[in-house]
């Protein structure tokens, strides 16, 4: 047991400058003043006093300190996601609502108070009943997307709290909600603050008021914030919330008074996607064990039937044969092995790959029909298949515009989105730069230096939905690269590279073309010209012979 | 209020195929046949049916659905980071402790099961005491290091736990603890698991035991795993580890029975970094609230004095004054507005940068000790003053390692330490990667193309210490970029690069003298034979000129 040896006597003052050399310049046995120094001053620390320190973290306090984590980093970004996550959540509620969207966002800046703005974003919604505001709007891990397969643009349960956690750290004032459910139910007015220590809401006001919306949730953030213009603004996330969501309207007013109108571009809301049980090539162990102790079935086989997606009768036999367990065995009654078996036995088994009704594609025409906004020459999108990963599925969607007003200098512009939500930050993180850099486009007639994003007056638009996107952090600015996600990316720029290459060579044909015609007809005079004399013609014939000639070449060209 | 349009009549067909073309695309008013179908099986959601699944997600059904973020993303760094948390821990303990640490860490593969592994990780640290073991393995967010404001290896009081969650899910087994807190006591070893619905340990086993070990803990966790060599295996992990704390003993037994052993390089701890109170420059709004009304001081001035550090009568008086406030106020009943009005005037206030003996810089001479492992030829290494970031103080370490056996044809490699541990994963995220591709690498000798890292026979090694590190996830493998940070590093590594060209262009010029050497010397038997035929001398003569002309070069050359 080596125990720590004495060195108050070698103590020597650490020097506190730069020190650089050749070979050698470390010692063994040295030894630092400030440590030897404290050692005299302090107690020993023992495994009984370190227990005395030894407590719960919040979730709330845990995110409060690593905000960085949720997207509030700093002003300018917090402002960005505290609009985002409420409208994230609109749109969600909208959308299983079966509500065409409308959103109103309001952004006034506090008086007196350069820094501290006022966010407002109002949907009509279905409102949110009344027991359940504090929770989801004062509550991190709070709500109703987290425990099932489905799409959706919220997951977590984190966001809408943790801004008004952020906005309750920098300006100390609560969230404010007014929500309705119906025309004939009042609409309740809350103000609510978080209890870090706890993660619990703390009501500060719980009123009935008037309000002019017949259904629908307003809420009511006030933060220390910056107004940013360009690549990561609040105009530059509407815009690209409105290409992938032609199915919303949504209203801007900034801070200086100015509102910008989005009109939705159709009337025709997504298909609503579909929750799914999971499948049984993406389960563990534990989650296994889990499912079989909770399960509401009486025996195994009703079990692997009813609580996964895609076991039949014949599966769930097969299964079970295997695994050497008897099908009307009680599902609580399985043990650790016999449970690792029947994991394994699953995974051995030909199972059909997940039921894909539960993602809902933009669908091409729409990618298009959003692109078109760009003013470009030429537009192409695909929308793939479904795949699995770990158990999930998951579906690509690609759009490429080309060409028209697109800038020609600079690297291509990458539009990176996760169920229809649009990823500003990150984009070095992401699955979807990596799938871009990562493809060939020299192939596809645009110029790339090494793997970084192709040069040309290009838009690349990649959207990734499924059921659960794997972010790379709570703020949900960038997807986790798992080789199924990335190959299907790829396939998709593939794809929609070689019908762009297409149009590029046509054009180039084209332009070429256009070329010689130019460079043959600039001949055609002085050959006129030169019959003329041979043949001793007039200048009618001269005319005519022109007229002849330049036909033939129309003709030969086919321009 | 727009409302949904009944699209049943429209339903047609979605044709799944890929279509793509020239503008003019996309038409309005379409619908999906799918979207149609389900509207008439399926009851509208309203308010109410959504509200009966908004519930509670516990911390640890977060961090199962999103491990990814812990570094639990695949079976290989599944099986590196479970031994990274349970190596921290160790290290944080002993040191604490003031006991020099014997780290024994022994990998097995679990009979007959080729992806599944057993981490047994035993240290000489002080022990936990017996109530407190199940909640440090089978708890997230439980731990002594979160509340305060220290230099450790662990912050978060995630990492085990999340380790032990993982094992279980994916192994099914629980994790396995003994530990010992001194000699005249018994040792107590306990099997746990997690609840992952509620975040609770469950105590499967709790038993003392005879023990070979006077004091520690060691704890085993079975997990599904993959080993891998190269840059992110175990024994990389472990030689960078054992770079920056040569204090520390290290023995590694792989799953193949090969014993590796790391000795430690000096006796001496390093000194322990003590705790420090947050700084007013970093504090916000709400954090000052909540502060004012859990103060143990029963005045504004002695909460100002007590629970900040560098508050001095005089700048509580001045704080308090400029801010209206009454210095014998009772600190719970100021409201926002004049917390507020405190915040503000704490801001404007000069106070001194925070203590800095809050942290435990390597230095300078461990560190190029540390580098010697690599076998260069020359070393140089820097230890820069502490400075802030949102009140944070922090240091930066820079060595460099430069010519010798280092290879010479690809890019510099880069050593990321935070508080003494190694980052293997997500360089491209990392402050550090940004700051070293940043510098202009060229002045000082390497090649670099763009903002790439150099090129050349270097290691440079980049230590960030703080009291908080901020890492850009919970897997703590890549530090956030604040600009504080970002410049520090870069300040740091231009001073050791500066020191590396003196190093390069003295060897340049030195290897160019000693080519002219050489090309003078080619001549000067031929000049000797010259003298010789002009002079009429005999042989003698000639030689006795070339060593006379020989050894005037050589003086001349300062060879």
């Amino acid at each position: 047991m080596a125990k720590k040896k004495t060195t108050k006597k070698t103590a020597k003052k650490r020097s506190g400058k730069t020190t650089g050399g050749k070979k050698g310049g470390g010692k063994k046995g040295r030894s630092r003043s400030r440590a030897s120094k404290k050692k005299t001053s302090r107690k020993r620390e023992t495994a009984q006093s370190m227990s005395k320190r030894q407590r719960d973290i919040s979730i709330s306090e845990f995110f409060t300190k690593n905000r960085h984590l949720l997207g509030f980093d700093n002003p300018s970004r917090a402002l960005l996601t505290t609009i985002k996550e409420a409208v994230d959540n609109s749109l969600d509620a909208c959308e299983e609502a079966e509500i065409l969207p409308d959103i109103r966002i309001v952004v006034t800046q506090m008086e007196g108070q350069e820094d501290r703005f006022t966010v407002r974003v109002r949907d009509n919604g279905p409102g949110i009943v009344r027991k359940q505001i504090p929770n989801i709007f004062g509550k991190l891990l709070y709500g109703s997307k987290f425990h099932r397969l489905k799409m959706a643009r919220g997951q977590q349960g984190i966001g809408i709290s943790a801004a008004g956690m952020y906005g309750q750290l920098t300006t100390g004032s609560p969230v404010r909600i007014i929500s309705r459910t119906a025309k004939h139910r009042p609409a309740h007015r809350f103000e609510v603050t978080i209890d870090t220590q706890k993660n619990v809401p703390r009501i500060q006001t719980d009123e009935k008021v008037e309000w002019d919306c017949e259904h629908g949730t307003q809420v009511e953030i006030d933060l220390e914030a910056k107004y940013q213009k360009g690549r990561w603004s609040i105009d530059e996330y509407i815009r690209q919330t409105a290409i992938a969501n032609p199915h919303v309207s949504i209203t801007y007013t900034t801070a200086d008074g100015k509102t910008h109108e989005y009109p939705r571009s159709t009337d025709e809301l997504p298909a609503e996607p579909r929750e799914i049980k999971p499948h049984p090539y993406g389960v563990e162990l534990g989650v296994l064990i889990k499912m079989l102790h909770s399960t509401k079935s009486r025996t195994v086989k009703g079990c692997l039937k009813s609580d996964f997606c895609r076991v039949s009768d014949r599966v769930a036999e097969e299964v079970l044969d295997r695994a050497g367990i008897y099908v009307n065995a009680r599902p609580s009654r399985i043990a650790r092995q016999e449970a690792d078996n029947l994991l394994a036995s699953l995974k051995q088994t030909k199972i059909m790959n997940p039921p894909t009704n539960c993602i809902s594609p933009i669908g091409e025409e729409l990618i298009i029909q959003g692109l078109q906004l760009l003013d470009a020459d030429f537009y192409t999108a695909v929308t793939r298949s479904p795949a699995v990963y770990r158990g999930n599925p998951f579906l690509i969607e690609i759009g490429i515009a080309y060409g028209g007003k697109l800038r020609d200098d600079s690297a291509v512009r990458l539009l990176r989105y996760a169920n229809r939500v649009p990823l500003l930050y990150q984009q070095g993180a992401c699955v979807i730069s990596e799938a871009a850099s990562d493809t060939s486009w020299r192939n596809y007639g645009l110029s790339q230096s090494g793997k970084n994003l192709p040069q040309g007056p290009a838009v690349i638009l990649v959207h990734v939905a499924s059921v659960w996107v794997p972010f790379t952090s709570e703020s949900k600015e960038a997807i986790a690269h798992y080789p199924e996600i990335l190959k299907e990316i790829k396939l998709g720029l593939q794809e929609c590279g070689r019908r762009m290459s297409i149009h590029i060579n046509r054009r180039r044909r084209q332009r070429e073309a256009e070329k010689k015609k130019q460079y043959i007809s600039s001949y055609i005079p002085h050959i006129s010209n030169a019959l003329r004399n041979i043949l001793e013609l007039n200048e009618g014939s001269e005319e005519e012979i022109t007229e002849v000639l330049t036909g033939v070449l129309e003709r030969s060209r086919g321009a």
